[in-house]
């Protein structure tokens, strides 16, 4: 098998799966009980949320464990609006946001809140000068996905921070899912205050994921009930799964120096050579992360792609995991100017640390035997 | 160790764990994508969905994986009134609720519902009588705990349930997360809509959890994003979660007829020799379930009596995990009625089917040498 959808999930590491197993068994207790197997259970958690805001260089009391990158954005976009919603009612997000983001302004927007979508250029960012334009005397939230999930291409998240310091209203949230660990962001650095991490994506596990939360912002959370979290997300803490996050997220910055390199080589390979197949259009621009590549085959439906592709052991995905299953165009394919053709049939390949020079070219080999094939079918 | 806690927390079975990991390194696919590994995880998530949905006799597409028992109720509850208020305004629940309800619903009472907070008696149960007088044209939603998770008394769920069928427009939520396995409760014969279970009170793993949702029931989602679990909540699905969910649940079902017999017998004997002990008034009545004793030794703190008997190596609690770092009188038994000095010094014994009658005989040995040591300290 050669895996190259490490943007929808990775496969966990072996130490990961050993950390949640060893604290699931080990500390078992309810962090909020007051007996000694609670206490042991809540300095647990207490070391684990101290070691990942040291890896994020910002407060323990800074972050939250989640569910996931899907909580995440839910929690910092809805729980901002619902909260100060008395302040204004205006919002800013682009179009080329992941589901969990852009269909949470679609509902925000029902009940009543007005948002701009701004535009993206053909590598799916927004331009500072429109965010800048965009900002009203009523807007009192900005959000941004850092490294889009479908190209690879990186906004100006830090710019765009820094220029937004100067309204002290509006809240900025960057969606940090697929840029942590391969584009370099230090939080403190740009004026940003909510920024959502999901650990699956680096070979944690599932069901987990974090929330930075600049100290003294308050949210209306999505789960009422217990004072856990900091009275911003109640329920029974979960140990296993942050000590787990909290291991992949150490052992991804590690590799994170020498394995981003490693992939930008990959990818330039990669990127280089498909564009000396017929019949392929690369979408993925020069200003992107290290491990998406993004190219279309127009006039080929990408399910067909993936599925011949998956017949020689190799798997790609169309767009996000999340929208896999919708028929229509890619709608960040779309939002960069892209024609229907093109941005109906892109393929994303993404790839890990794990990943190598070889799987590399055995993709590259069997794409020039399929992509000329459907091709030649399709012409027919 | 003696661990009385089970109603914070259980420890997972070895067999959950092997489960867990197996699951979470054979099957790391996403469920949404379309390569094998994708189409792998997201048949064992099918199968999974329909032992689940076979062992609570419901349809699979019923079942809704969460991240447990605070996420199922505030789901049920916010995204039942949030969608049909158009309907409705006035919701119905008690006073004696788990924190994720009772706050949820102090929260929707700020935006705007109405409640009406059913009184309890002395166990903590509702009158059917009251729960009728309630119900108004306008009522969208009933919620009420199925077994109380300080006291273990029951509430009549189903008679309720079956009183409700006549109100097509009220959707009726059963908080399941103590009951499950321990007092029978046939979803389906008992006018549900609703229902929600929480996998680490079973000796499954944290963050797991699901809610029953009857066919064809909507809701307004607290995530939004992808078109996961019916498109009721977005995210990732996390098979090995799922997965450790459902293997927890069905070792937890094949041992619960012999298992409750012997909870019986072990709380029977708990609650015979408490109630000899002076100082000691049990606040647990006869219309209870196996697994939960509650008593109180007024005049003495909890917390003081939690960590004597902690020193001693027994872990109990005060009252709900969710809240047991909160200093006031324990809510539940101030809305049963009992005067502050005993609803503040509320301990609860919660047991597991892994508890034994010598450990039950030893809890009674210190009993009766910690509670008048503590009593003499107080009095003086």
């Amino acid at each position: 098998m050669i895996y190259f959808d490490n943007s929808a999930t990775t496969r966990p590491y072996e130490e990961v799966l050993e950390t949640y197993t060893k604290v699931a068994h080990d500390f078992f207790g309810n962090p909020s009980s007051l007996h000694p197997a609670g206490k042991q259970a809540e300095r647990l958690m207490n070391q684990t949320r101290e070691m990942a805001a040291r890896l994020l260089d910002v407060k323990a009391k800074e972050i939250l464990f989640t569910s996931g990158g899907t909580e995440g954005n839910n929690l910092a976009l809805k729980g901002t609006a619902v909260r100060h919603r008395s302040r204004g009612k205006h919002l800013i997000t682009s179009e080329a946001e992941h589901p969990s983001s852009f269909e949470t302004f679609q509902q925000l927007e029902q009940e009543g809140f007005e948002v701009t979508w701004l535009p993206v250029n053909k590598d799916g960012v927004i331009s500072l000068v429109d965010l800048k334009e965009a900002v009203r005397e009523d807007t009192i939230l900005v959000s941004l996905i850092h490294v889009n999930n479908e190209l690879g291409s990186v906004n100006p998240v830090k710019e765009a921070g820094n220029f937004l310091k100067q309204f002290p209203k509006i809240l900025f949230h960057v969606d940090h899912v697929q840029g942590i660990g391969k584009v370099p962001l230090r939080i403190k650095d740009s004026g940003i205050d909510f920024c959502t991490v999901s650990g699956h994506k680096f070979h944690g596990v599932k069901g987990t994921g974090l929330l930075f939360a600049r100290e003294g912002i308050v949210l209306s959370p999505l789960f009422s009930g217990g004072k856990q979290e900091h009275q911003l997300r109640a329920g029974t803490e979960n140990p296993a799964g942050a000590a787990a996050l909290v291991k992949a997220m150490r052992i991804h910055f590690e590799r994170s120096a020498e394995g981003n390199r490693k992939l930008f080589s990959l990818t330039d390979e990669l990127i280089a050579s498909l564009q000396e197949i017929e019949g392929i259009a690369v979408n993925t621009s020069a200003n992107r992360a290290p491990h998406i590549v993004n190219f279309s085959v127009p006039g080929v439906k990408p399910e067909v792609l993936v599925s011949a592709y998956g017949e020689k052991g190799m798997y790609v995905s169309t767009k996000s995991a999340c929208s896999s299953k919708e028929p229509e165009p890619s709608r960040v394919l779309s939002a960069c100017g892209f024609n229907r053709d093109r941005a109906a049939s892109g393929i994303r390949v993404s790839l890990s640390y794990e990943n190598t020079d070889s799987e590399i070219r055995t993709f590259l080999h069997y794409t020039k035997e399929i992509v000329p094939s459907l091709l030649e079918v399709v012409s027919k």
